[in-house]
């Protein structure tokens, strides 16, 4: 008997690519995979209301254990009795471990048994351990948990990565062995760089844990589209198929493509916000700079194919104003669309797997549009 | 006949006082009155959407020519054929003359026929004549022009104060005579300052030009509550009685008050969404402070008695955290809280009105709040 806390049902797979559509039922609700999850860092979906994120038909979001440890603090969270009422969020959240954060900041002190660093709040010394993370995990309250990895420079060394694929299995054993479910689903990750034998080491030590589900780091880190590639096409299919498949970190619409058609079903990105508060449009011809002059009397539109709220509503001549006076409006419009436009794109992948014509729609999409099928 | 492109329907006067209850019917809907008209500035009231200004029910908002002259400039408004397309708002548009901003910049000099000045965008020498202010209104194509009146420190002489009176007059008249209505009302503009025999002069050569409506100007700049309150209360009533009177620049609580009592319909003010980015809420019970730490683990909403959306959705505890870590959302929510607060505080007061409660109304907010009656 399965007794996890997710069910997870894979409905169709492509005939002619590993193209997955799937679902997962959680305690807070159903995701449709593939799923584009925004990120809300801070507790917030950067600038959006909960009222806009479900306009654009979101999902999941996702959110970051790290960050909320720091501020507003576990305390603040356990007396809210987690993040879902915090936010006032009542769809599934999914939290990081704070691994990706950690090993970003200067500093960072390795250990066997842990991760040691300076708070970048007041510079005090912290320690993340596997069980730490969990421990913050579930006074957030999330419906998928990660564990903590260790998460190198793509780009390390073969022995760094060795070193790190044997930690990251050390603790996901750790993690495996003091998570205590309670509707709380745990999923492993899987590294070791741009190094074949390596990944297949982290593969066969991470699935053997039997986790909610698989996700693939130390992906989309700096490293080339073709090493991206190389590693996605290799083991995008080998993670267990029955489980949900993540990767980290993945946003922009070609490594969406990448890695749907090799089987991947979740992912998550700052990049569409980002983007957006930055003055780029995300649209189904390639990318628009409002911020150009060349939008300033265009009462078109961003995009003339898109339902959002912003494109029902306001021209490019407009939001390129708005961005001139620096308005915060601007930025929120630009968000909108941005997340609604790869959160079509991916309601469009499901319906493209489930008529087997994923690869059409690839097809379609590349030749149609800007995007550089490789970066 | 009349033939003034807004009709002005005068409900009903409270018994014990001088407030009003009115309507002003525009061709793009009806006002209630009195009526608060969150501000504009840059074709877009900060931080918020049209959605959530509607929901909050802004009945009309103002936007300032001067601003909208600079950027996006008239050959982008014009293309876009005002500033109702520009920005989709379908809700009637109050623009002001300019005036005010032009004399708030350093270096303005002022001659019988123009204001001369420096673009704050690129130091060019800009003249701006009350023809011109009526130019630029036409293009933005709002309900409400008003005429560029002489906008002098409060706290001036009585010579200045004089010729500034005299300026407006002539001002308005050459407006009067320049002024092609096709569907745009136009207000006049008292001035006066604080000496009431030049409130007297200006108000009786004013309203000799049968204007659409009337405006209180040169107040709320600075000067004392009590001079403000003996202007009002001696002046508010002699405006016409037939028209709607408008009170520039007021959007406190205690203002507000004051100028519904004395007989004023219509007021504007940053206030409400400039004190929501930093991080003040209006409440019916006074001021709260968001970013102080004693509504870090605050559950209840900014105030229960409040319909918004932030009310309905979200805690003090969670928008504190949100300003805590300046995320935008934060701003969002206090703007829409804050301009409820004010909206619904018009509304009330119109039902006080027509209930002959406005006195009573007066009494129990100032009794039941830690606003003050003065200041």
């Amino acid at each position: 008997m399965d007794d996890s806390p997710i069910k997870f049902e894979l409905i169709h797979i492509d005939r002619y690519t590993g193209a997955r559509r799937g679902r997962i039922v959680t305690k807070h609700g159903t995701i449709e995979t593939p799923v584009f999850m925004p990120v809300g860092t801070n507790a917030t979906v950067k600038t959006l209301t909960n009222s806009l994120l479900n306009d654009i038909n979101t999902e999941i979001i996702l959110a970051n254990a790290f960050h909320l440890y720091l501020r507003p603090g576990l305390e603040v969270l356990e007396h809210f009795q987690g993040l879902h009422n915090f936010m006032n969020w009542e769809k599934p959240i999914l939290t990081d471990s704070g691994g990706f954060q950690v090993f970003s900041l200067p500093n960072t002190r390795l250990t066997d048994e842990k991760v040691i660093f300076k708070s970048p709040l007041d510079g005090s010394q912290i320690e993340l351990t596997p069980e730490k993370s969990l421990d913050i995990q579930k006074v957030i309250g999330s419906d998928i948990a990660m564990v903590l990895d260790v998460c190198i420079n793509s780009l390390s060394g073969y022995d760094a990565v060795k070193d790190s694929v044997q930690k990251t299995f050390n603790w996901a054993l750790r993690s495996k062995r003091y998570h205590n479910s309670n509707g709380q689903a745990l999923f492993g990750i899987v590294q070791g760089g741009l190094f074949e034998d390596l990944r297949n080491l982290s593969l066969s030590q991470i699935t053997s844990l039997d986790f909610d589900g698989y996700a693939l780091g130390g992906l989309a880190v700096g490293e080339k589209y073709q090493d991206s590639e190389k590693i996605l096409k290799a083991f995008g299919n080998k993670l267990p198929e029955n489980k949900p498949r993540y990767i980290m970190g993945i946003g922009s619409p070609t490594m969406m493509f990448l890695s749907v058609e090799n089987g991947l079903d979740m992912f998550d990105c700052v990049l569409p916000t980002r983007m957006g508060r930055h003055g780029t449009a995300l649209t189904w011809k390639g990318k628009l700079n409002l911020k150009s002059s060349e939008v300033k009397f265009d009462q078109k539109p961003i995009d003339e194919k898109c339902d959002c709220y912003t494109c029902k509503n306001h021209s490019r001549g407009y939001i390129h104003h708005l961005f001139k006076k620096d308005e915060v409006l601007g930025k929120i419009l630009l968000s909108i669309h941005n997340l609604r436009f790869n959160i079509s794109l991916v309601e469009k992948m499901r319906e493209a797997i489930e008529n087997d014509e994923f690869k059409f729609f690839k097809d379609e999409f590349f030749s149609s549009s800007t995007y550089s099928l490789t970066n």
